[in-house]
């Protein structure tokens, strides 16, 4: 055989995720293994406990990191609320509303999708409406971050409606925590689950994920088993909460480590700081790419500033671009997914990712692929644009 | 809050996982991310699959790494292979046949469970009686190393019954793989999977995992879809396989790393020394440890090479001596599940951990304590039945 040593090639990751690790993280990645019963390491997991209540704001006791990458994070969702034959409204407007409902039915319930067009918001009035026309519901399910589209799901109208039903409020968080405000216990949110190559730049593996006491008594009050026995959060229980501390499975202990660290960057920097550097930088991008003839595809209001989603024009070779700045600048920026694949590019600017320096770098790659393209004459106008959101006071 | 710098306590793990890591993994885990459809990743992963392959004895083009612990490949393994009403033989002899039986029925399965005492292998004759008087089967599922009780099941005869019977055969190679044969062409496993932290000595949080084109061709011809989205095999095909590499979901690049160095040394040092390594070392221990009255729990010809369970006499405190040996020497090992809590010691020997300097060091304070304690009158003798194992010649 020859299989080589590893060395990477250079890479300044702006896709959508993962975004780059701080030296911190990469340090904690190497730290030696504890055992997943060992008492230093139940010290650890009650700290990430405690830093991911923070991170989402939340007093739940069942606040954890799954097992799993944030798709197993959304497949815990709805394996512990659902049963056969149980409704959830399911908003979608993207790949990942797609996959939300498609777990719904893979776990017999019946999924109500309330649909928008890619690049829009779900409307909280036809989840209104979908409420009322429908039977007992057990669950309203919205993407708060689409990161297929690029949209900023507005949470707070839907939070209502389900307080007003009675109906559990599930949110997916992936592209939003950490980089923008996830306001668990504010929102009313019942299962809100993230993802950790996102916006706090951790590596992917994990998936942070917080039940509500409401919750916790959906599960409590289930007929049947929870389809999963990886994810059955019943058990979970046992094993991250204190006192019983029961083998379920062994834990990813070198990830958990990582996110750790993670998460105390995000904690020392603060989460109000954190916010507006996510949305400074995204704006600058919007203001370069717009001077590039990339407009976003969200309209103004609904723009999430972790992942900015643009349109590109059909004369211009997109999947070329993207592969000339991977290969020629170590630049990754992600392509579309489904409906939207070879029409638009995904550019993240998530945690570690998302510095002035990165979307200078960016701007300047595109401005000379695109004049070499001959699809921009006036060199650094991108940059300038950027520049003047930057020289404004924050 | 007051997250402070993490600076583990120094550990030698020897207990049922997870195992030592050389420094070359430890060094593979800080590699900087590359993302999850770069072309330089999936040159990886494509190593990776061709690694896997090695370390399985198999030629299965469907050989990959599950995005979760071992847990997760039980669970994959069922939940893509059985449909509702399908029956399954599982043979129980501790925890993690019984965990297998749940999960064939959470996934809506009938389990026929084949048991046998903790610490006795299933025999081949009761599977034999057992494909005899069910109706269609559409697998036999057997743990080769149960982590609960050390024994070691033969699988060549199982496998002869399941050719026979044209039934599908799933195998558990959690605690082996790596430090015992495990054969899959040759025993004509069809589902085989296992976990990386155990005689692969790479931290926890992956599962590699195998299946056989009868077990493709099954999972073909299902009449449901898979339950879960996350383990379905039928999506990750997609992108593990060459050629269309779809998204499926964000592999956990830094695990890939880790696991692919840690496949690396596994290949340079040949499985043929690897095995006799860990036979090698368990000899030794095992002849200290009885030396210090502590048999073995399974009888011999049944004991892995890779994990020792003993029987611990009822007037030794073994929580306590499990603690000392933590706190003062910084050793850990496992103590037992289920009914064997409080009765038993497993001891692992897997991977890095496996060698000559661990088992002595381990002897060596468990003398110590033993002495304290007034349970061995005789220093050295533990020490010295080891080593005349070492003498010998290989």
């Amino acid at each position: 055989m020859a299989v080589k040593n590893f060395v990477p090639p250079r890479r300044l990751l702006l896709g959508p995720g993962p975004s780059m690790l701080h030296p911190r993280v990469l340090r904690a990645l190497s730290t030696p293994l504890l055992g997943h019963l060992d008492p230093a390491f139940l010290a650890i997991m009650d700290e990430i406990q405690t830093l991911l209540r923070f991170v989402f704001q939340t007093e739940n006791r069942f606040t954890i990191a799954v097992s799993g990458t944030g798709s197993a994070g959304m497949e815990a969702s709805i394996v512990n609320i659902v049963e056969p034959g149980d409704a959830v409204i399911v908003g979608v407007n993207g790949v990942f509303g797609t996959r939300w409902a498609s777990i719904v039915e893979r776990c017999g319930g019946k999924a109500i999708r309330v649909e928008a067009p890619w690049g829009q918001i779900v409307e909280p009035d036809a989840i209104r409406q979908a409420l009322r026309q429908s039977g007992p519901v057990k669950a309203v399910a919205v993407v708060q971050a689409e990161t297929s589209t690029g949209v900023w799901q507005p949470l707070e109208p839907i939070s209502h409606l389900c307080r007003e039903h009675d109906t559990l409020f599930l949110v997916d968080a992936v592209t939003s925590l950490g980089g923008a405000p996830v306001d668990v216990d504010r929102w009313n949110i019942d299962v809100c689950y993230s993802a950790t190559q996102k916006c706090l730049s951790c590596p992917p593996g994990l998936s942070p994920f917080t039940l509500s006491d409401r919750a916790l008594a959906a599960i409590k009050a289930r007929r049947t088993s929870c389809q999963s026995w990886y994810l059955d959060m019943a058990l979970i229980a046992d094993y991250w909460a204190e006192g019983t501390r029961a083998y379920h499975h062994t834990a990813p202990i070198s990830m958990l480590y990582a996110l750790r660290e993670a998460l105390r960057l995000v904690e020392e920097e603060g989460l109000p700081a954190r916010f507006v550097r996510h949305q400074r930088n995204s704006e600058a991008l919007i203001a370069g790419l717009t001077e590039l003839g990339l407009p976003p595809l969200p309209p103004i209001g609904h723009r999430l500033p972790t992942l900015t989603c643009v349109t590109i024009p059909s004369h211009i070779p997109e999947s070329e671009i993207r592969a000339s700045l991977l290969s020629t600048y170590g630049i990754e920026i992600g392509g579309g997914l489904g409906p939207l694949k070879g029409k638009v590019w995904r550019i993240g600017l998530m945690g570690e990712s998302s510095t002035e320096a990165h979307v200078l770098t960016l701007l300047n790659a595109l401005e000379t692929l695109f004049i070499l393209g001959g699809w921009l004459s006036t060199p650094g106008i991108a940059l300038q644009a950027a520049s003047r959101v930057y020289s404004r006071r924050v």
